[in-house]
């Protein structure tokens, strides 16, 4: 049995976490940690029968556990992991405190300025992206686990970047997200009244943070543009990128075969599209691909790749590595009831 | 050419009721009053392209002004409504301030104890509910703005009672309302993840403040349910009455004929029903009825009321308030675009 | 290992029942019908990444399987079991042809008067609710799975009829159902623009066939109100009852301890109330009550009962009614992935 | 007073043109066709209180009133505008039979090979977008009502290039509409259980009809990929351009000052976008834009247009047109409730 630990249980992720994680067969929930609900109990604040008591992170104790599990906001996350590290037990961060190789990006891009709170461990870090970084992951101590959006444009950009099809033009990436992406804060953006029966496109060209991770994973320009769906739950990304005028579908299909083996990574064919139905609830990604111009040499693909945000864009992802980085099998607690 | 004034304008009903104002083509609105947003402008604040400019409640000039609206929460507005009525304006009222008649009623339900702020002015209040009251409202100097559950309500009710169909029995009101009738302050509860997907009860039995209103009314015993519903605009209320053991549906409908030259209220008939569909962005109120038991003499009788929370049941009705207080057509600037 | 054959696997029942039966530790699907789908498969119809292949009826072998799960239409199930039984199959029926004791009943409420297709069937059909049945399940050759909205309804009910705490007084039920409860057959009723942003009564009074089923199993008079929610999923029933004049809240609660151990039916207590949340994609019914006059010796009391309809109102049901025929763990194959 | 008919008023875009007309000050419907509802009311079909009367095509006379518009699909409408042209009638055409000029255009994208129905009357149709043809619409016969889609990515395009700010490369036109634009017809596709909660890619790349029409107004080559909302109105439509190197955002913006005397289309500035809500319900596209990227000198900018789907896009803008026609001011009857 595996001994787990997680801060921060009282975000959208830590509650998807710990539903995950206590249906799966090989681990045990040691201890979850909230700020302001320590002391009450999971289902006095989510619509859930688990009664999982909720105790501040001064009293946690990572020594006790195998596995700490951070779903705190980046920054706070730096001294967690830490501690956690030191206390001897392996940590999978949910925040992006490790994603970003280059502490200068960290600065630019999520500290404000300041400089990243601790450098010496990005070095360790590993990328948490199991169909790019399996046999790294397996030994990690700390493995960052990827953004939400990135997930998606990473799995379907790195067949193609893999088989070099992919050039020097900007890729756009159009990307739309169910509203649990914006977290459990409140905010005016977030409330029902003004999210509902509406639509809307923020932080679009080269504004929103998860650009960079992108950019380190897959050494393309991007033009990314996040758009508010009144959903709760799924990502939705529309990819346009260049490929090699001679390139045609088949070509496309053959460099996704490198997914062939992958648990939870599916490449449709016959220019099927997925849709957010497909993977709402389940930690697949699947992928579907497309030449814009069937009449055309010019080479431009549309690819389209959902994930549901709290599964394989958070907690599920962060239980695929936990799995490799414990050596159980990779889909354990994972594969029941997919869509 | 009459003029305007509105204290509260930042919350939904405030923000429904410039939109009409705008367009209604007797009206010119001299003031708008904001707290915080005091200074920015209306399309600050809101998807429109009005950009009319928001003053501070202290800048504002109720003399200045035909009609004064107060769109305040409860407590907040009966000083202001006060301060205008010295100013000579008349008031529409859209707080529940001045709507329960006993200053005691007020204390138990809006005053946690303390009591009514301006009780000299109850008696001088109208219930401003046009089916019930027009000719007391055309002179009223002070209207008190009914709330949007009872509106649904009591326009049900009242044909019946007119025609002494409602007995000894309480009243059962399971009602269901978008969730802009929660207003714009945030809270978990209106945060889209939470209340998207899903449907709520809250408040049953005896417990909310509405319920003081209906009573009031309707001089019944009212057992009150209100649901969350996950859209933004309308209400359904489904209103279970007994009615005398002879009754029949033919009886109900010659009961409601009595809103046969209403605007606004309009009755269906051959056990058709409503839905919010029918009303949502317009100022009318639909009722439908049935005999629950077709088989049976008990008189058990099902009515479903349905309103725009929004408009008939807040801002849509202060006009037509406002429309018979200054003479003009009780219709103008509310029937633009009904369903 | 258990075999079994699925017919009607198109619908959204016979979907979910795949879905469910897919990943259960136990079970191997052996068949699964459709009809103008017959040769394509599963996922050719739906958003899944399930390829279980369809064949026709005339196709399917009950004699291979040790169960048959029917997600047929009434009238056209009957039939099937008939065939199903014969071949040495148990058989868990979806469809309402064997819930009705009475033939009479069936004729009247779904036959449009002609006779029951299999009245000789109805005397070995146990009716299919575990809280209710249990060890009549277990042994049965058929068993009838309930209805969707009975299933919330007799669940808040049976408690308090054990109790001896209802009386003669037609029980009050207003029930609110997701939208995939009118199945998959395409009608303007269900189609997006006529169903979203949108709420509204159908069938109310004495209408509904369902209200058959809730009667022949509390043997109360009911009054049903259905309303048609702009969700996929989820039921929430709040039901209005009258209970002796001393009963107060701890009564009730006491009453519902009959459920302590039941592994799918839970009750709140310290009046909080369940919303959908709670048990959309679960296999629970999770019930609330309160005392409507808390300033009242009256003895009205309010519950409120929510499933999924497709789970514990469906499919969920029918796997635990097998996994009870079986001999397995009740739970097996339904407790992951609970809210 | 203007004297007009409408043919196809069952489907949304003939209800939505019906309300309209019935709140605009100076016209009159003289008669409203349906097919499989001729006989019946409009509100025996919609959620309306409008009782006009539904006759069939055939009792229909165009020689009796001054305007007809005509919602039938295409192919089916060519026959009855040539019927009512040849009556005398002035014609606006919401379907796609006149919209392309090219009769083979209209043979490849709706013809399926077949020639265009009525190619004679194509020189004399024009393109019913008033803020690029508002002279020739106000003395034409026949206006071709341009689509949904169209209106937004045109009206976004079109001061760009006028300012001569388009290249060679092509345009990336990224749609998402609300689920009215499929239409009434019954599909599995807008079955609510299939479209809620969900969200997905179709036509992508160069198969969508409707990019005809916007490459014959903007002579640019363009990619398409609509996207299914689940929202019952709007469109949202997010376009990357290519500009010259060395504009900015400031060129962009005093391009759209063409659009500054419109009275329906609005671009917004400092960088703010648009959203749905900003136009449901009202006649206006507004328009927002962006520099891709801030930090380089590459000429990439993001448009953001919305529209109602089914007012701007469809019935508004006809009304529009027909005021034009009539030599009315431009906004009769439209501008009542925007948002």
């Amino acid at each position: 049995m595996i001994h787990v630990g997680i801060y921060g249980a009282t975000g959208y992720t830590g509650f998807e976490l710990i539903k995950l994680l206590h249906h799966h067969p090989q681990v045990q929930v040691r201890f979850a940690t909230a700020r302001s609900a320590a002391g009450q109990r999971l289902n006095d604040i989510f619509p859930t029968l688990l009664d999982t008591p909720l105790i501040s992170a001064e009293e946690a104790n990572p020594g006790d556990v195998d596995f700490v599990f951070c779903c705190l906001p980046h920054g706070a996350s730096a001294p967690v992991v830490q501690q956690a590290l030191e206390a001897g037990a392996r940590v999978i961060d949910l925040s992006a405190d490790f994603r970003l190789r280059n502490p200068d990006d960290y600065a630019r891009w999520y500290g404000k300025g300041q400089p990243h709170p601790a450098p010496a461990l990005l070095e360790h870090a590993v990328y948490g992206l199991p169909e790019c970084y399996r046999e790294r992951i397996r030994t990690a101590q700390l493995v960052a686990n990827p953004g939400c959006f990135p997930t998606t444009v990473i799995l379907a950009l790195y067949p193609l970047l893999r088989a070099g099809l992919l050039g020097d033009a900007p890729v756009i990436v159009d990307s739309k997200t169910g509203i649990s992406g914006a977290g459990r804060s409140l905010s005016l953006r977030t409330h029902f009244s003004e999210a509902h029966e509406t639509f809307s496109a923020y932080n679009i060209g080269r504004k929103h943070r998860h650009l960079a991770e992108m950019e380190q994973e897959t050494g393309q320009r991007i033009i990314f543009s996040p758009h508010l769906l009144p959903v709760v739950r799924g990502i939705l990304s529309t990819i346009y990128v260049m490929v090699p005028p001679a390139t045609d579908l088949a070509d496309l299909y053959e460099a996704y075969r490198i997914f062939a083996d992958e648990p939870f990574t599916h490449v449709l064919t016959e220019e099927k599209l997925p849709e957010l139905r497909h993977v709402v609830g389940t930690n697949f990604c699947v992928i579907g691909a497309t030449m814009a111009m069937a009449d055309h040499t010019a080479g431009q693909a549309i690819l389209v790749s959902v994930e549901d945000n709290l599964v394989k864009g958070a907690s599920g992802q962060a239980v695929q590595n936990m799995n490799l980085m414990a050596g159980l099998d990779e889909t354990m607690g994972l594969i029941e009831r997919p869509a």
